[in-house]
């Protein structure tokens, strides 16, 4: 568990041998798999996988790892990330006025639930710079309207890098992201206050309210070009009655939010999400 | 228990004392309550309850509650609904081809989980007759198409009219049923594989697995003109995750049809579910 | 909602006219009910109500009601107790070393999900101090072992005396607080990490992992002198696979923990759990 | 998926390379492989796995597959079973006086959910043969008292080996069947009416009534002599609340029954369950 790991992720065109070829690699190298899963689309003729093994008693070096396999790899077809336990990504958080999800993520950082760091966090609001302050981590504001918002991503860009960001986690913020933003930091996983495909774009929960659903949830899923409608990740629900006002939705879709997005988050930081086509392979 | 009660549902504009003239009205006559429950809609300025109480030593006949209780209700410009627990309901479930939620319905109604009459099922297929064969219900096979649906539509009813229906139960009959019918017949309860407002129509569980959604649901509603659309009475939901082929979700969404329509059929049949505007009150 | 209300909370051998007795009592004096919800123990004879009405346009000065309203409950046999909504309770939150509900409640009563104050943390730990401080809320070591115990305890009592608290949460407090306090200090809600009655007592993630169980609980109740046996007020679950390690099992269950204690307080601080025998009515 | 498949559930020390060995036996033999799932209990230091693999293409024959693959398992101390997707398994339901897991699982196997035959019903009641008769399933009445226990045994035994059964499902078989029995027949899968750990024994809804709990369970687990404590192979759990009597535990308790007995049962089909010690691996 302390013992640093390497884990392949692995989308490869269907065929025979793939869990021989991928297994002999490891163990010829002398390599202890501590966890294999795999997944076939057969409709999609896709063969997906993710093996972790540990780095101690591994004969290749780290830097040599990706091109032996890669060796291995190409004459398959197969597309890879190699992934070590002991690279700790950075997190950017970003907030509008909202602070539950915030202190989640800081909350469970801080108690080892996930191996990441947050050096950043952004917002459209100044409001939650107390927070930050709180924890010790970098606050920008960067206010956003509809004439200043090509500039102001720029600003975003510029500090991802600045802050050598590896995945950006939009916890509860209220302004839609540029496709020409994601195209150039596609690693980004937003919450959604809904179920989705229910209640896509604004006010969900008012929405849900009207509809008078007895479900609410909330889906936390990789940002793209078209609104809301990424790669999802995780979902979950809570049951509401006739009894729950607005307020009450709001309320109870904060703890959904939450968990959803915490969950979310961990699984990707644990390079446990194969995304392929508009979907996800969580290997839990 | 087993003695037989009276139930008022009523929905009234708030006011004050209206929990008070209710229940002196009970009271002053002699009646025992065993249930009441109550919900203000503050925005619509609504008042909506539900008030049980036993027959035995209540002064007023059967047939004069009605009339003695309109007299306090119009001055208030209330809207009732009298029932009593010993006039068991007569249901019409109408099927396609698939007979899981039939089987369910029927079990359950034998078993006594709920207080109603079976006497008729409706299909657009044959398939069936052979359940309906087993526990000795009528069996109407109609089938529907493009141009003999006004016709036979006027069949239905006739049907409804002849076994003396006060519930349909579309048990996964795979129809729309028109606007027309609807309003002649307005006492439907539709059981919708999707957590709505998702995946509304035809298809539901092609579309969640194509959105890659990590939560299938189902939902029972009162039918309205506008597909789908209906106040809705119960959801529920169940996990699912990219190892779910398309009937995975099918198989494991059948589970959540049967006691997701079974229950708001009870529900229904209790007198427990009030509906205003397109909400329902459920009095549970 | 902003307008002060009044809640009685009461419960009665169950006979004839309750219900309008009660709310005639309110009408006469001209009190708006915004809220009633009964409750019949037929096995038990048992007649419990909430009722909460609005004090503006109430005819009877606060200091009298209880007085009036006793007049009506005492030849019934009733049991009462008066709230008012805008009389804040006073908590004190006591932990070992874990900070998870801590911060949780902390963060809910400054989000105003609860109507409280916390102006005391006792802690048989001085780790959690440092929360303490960041939300300037004041905080007590109070180190435990067996020879210091009844002395201790007598601290703990005289701090609730003096910071004039109402209620104690037992927010992941690893010691059993002996009988004789509780006698003293009755109003007290506990979490315990497993859904009872399964795995009372110590280390209930351990022996849920060894039982091979594939769902894992929580459980708010209110302390009574024997373990983990007082009235439940709130309980949930989450599913746990053979994947989950103990630790998993531990991190899996801090998201119930915090959610269940918090639903019971928050359930608790709004008048809605009336306790009878060893069960809880709790009017949602 | 209509073509035949072979199984193997693996058990074994854990060591270097035996996913590799495992693979390239499969590989190395001409199958495509398109299941395989592994776990590693570090405590344990056991490695379990399923692998599944298409005959179709499979160079041993059915015969030898097992010989051949024991050479590689024995220097590796592995435990193995080999299955065939086409060897459908012969299941003898046991029931009392409830139906309603009976019909389930008649129902389910009808429908395709399961692939398995269902030749034989036992009772210790004659109330259900209407069932058995209903499906032209033979069903055979065998009492049970104290005194003619192990008689009785004996002809359950007989049964069991004149149909042929592979394994037994108690679906709501009121009796305790012996330890000798057990040992002389070890495939019986029981449904317990509560989420065990909790409520062991007789009468679980009642006393989960008189605890106040406000979640209801059910267990599906192997029987082993200790009464209640087998490997469990799948729990669920339902909300219930004060309004509920005994009785509604008992009917919402029946839903969780149907649901969680079939799933395991299912499961166990699809050799998706590797038991060691007393905890199970679900290879779902």
């Amino acid at each position: 568990m302390i013992h640093p790991t390497a884990t392949l992720l692995i989308s490869c065109p269907d065929q025979r041998g793939l869990v021989a070829k991928i297994a002999n690699f490891i163990y010829a190298n002398g390599g202890n798999i501590i966890h294999a899963d795999q997944h076939t689309d057969f409709a999609a003729g896709l063969f997906l996988t993710r093996i972790e093994w540990q780095l101690e008693g591994f004969n290749l070096p780290r830097d040599i790892i990706g091109a032996a396999f890669n060796a291995i790899a190409q004459p398959l077809g197969a597309k890879w990330e190699l992934h070590f336990s002991d690279t700790i990504p950075r997190l950017a958080i970003w907030v509008s006025r909202q602070d539950h999800c915030l202190y989640d993520l800081i909350w469970r950082q801080r108690a080892k639930e996930m191996a990441a760091e947050i050096p950043l966090i952004i917002s459209n609001h100044p409001h939650l710079k107390v927070v930050a302050d709180q924890f010790g981590i970098d606050f920008h504001h960067i206010p956003i309207n509809k004439d200043n918002k090509a500039e102001q991503e720029a600003k975003h860009l510029e500090l991802l890098q600045q802050y050598q960001i590896d995945l950006v986690v939009l916890a509860k913020y209220m302004q839609i992201v540029s496709s020409d933003f994601i195209s150039k930091f596609p690693q980004i996983i937003n919450i959604h206050h809904s179920f989705l495909p229910a209640f896509v774009g604004a006010n969900p929960y008012h929405r849900a309210f009207e509809r008078g659903v007895k479900v609410i949830g909330a889906t936390a899923h990789y940002a793209t070009p078209e609104l809301d409608a990424g790669p999802i990740i995780e979902q979950d629900v809570f049951r509401v009655s006739h009894r729950d006002e607005v307020e009450d939705l709001i309320r109870k879709g904060k703890d959904l939010e939450r968990v959803v997005l915490a969950r979310a988050v961990r699984l990707h930081l644990q390079n446990r999400v194969l995304v392929y086509g508009n979907r996800t392979v969580v290997f839990e």
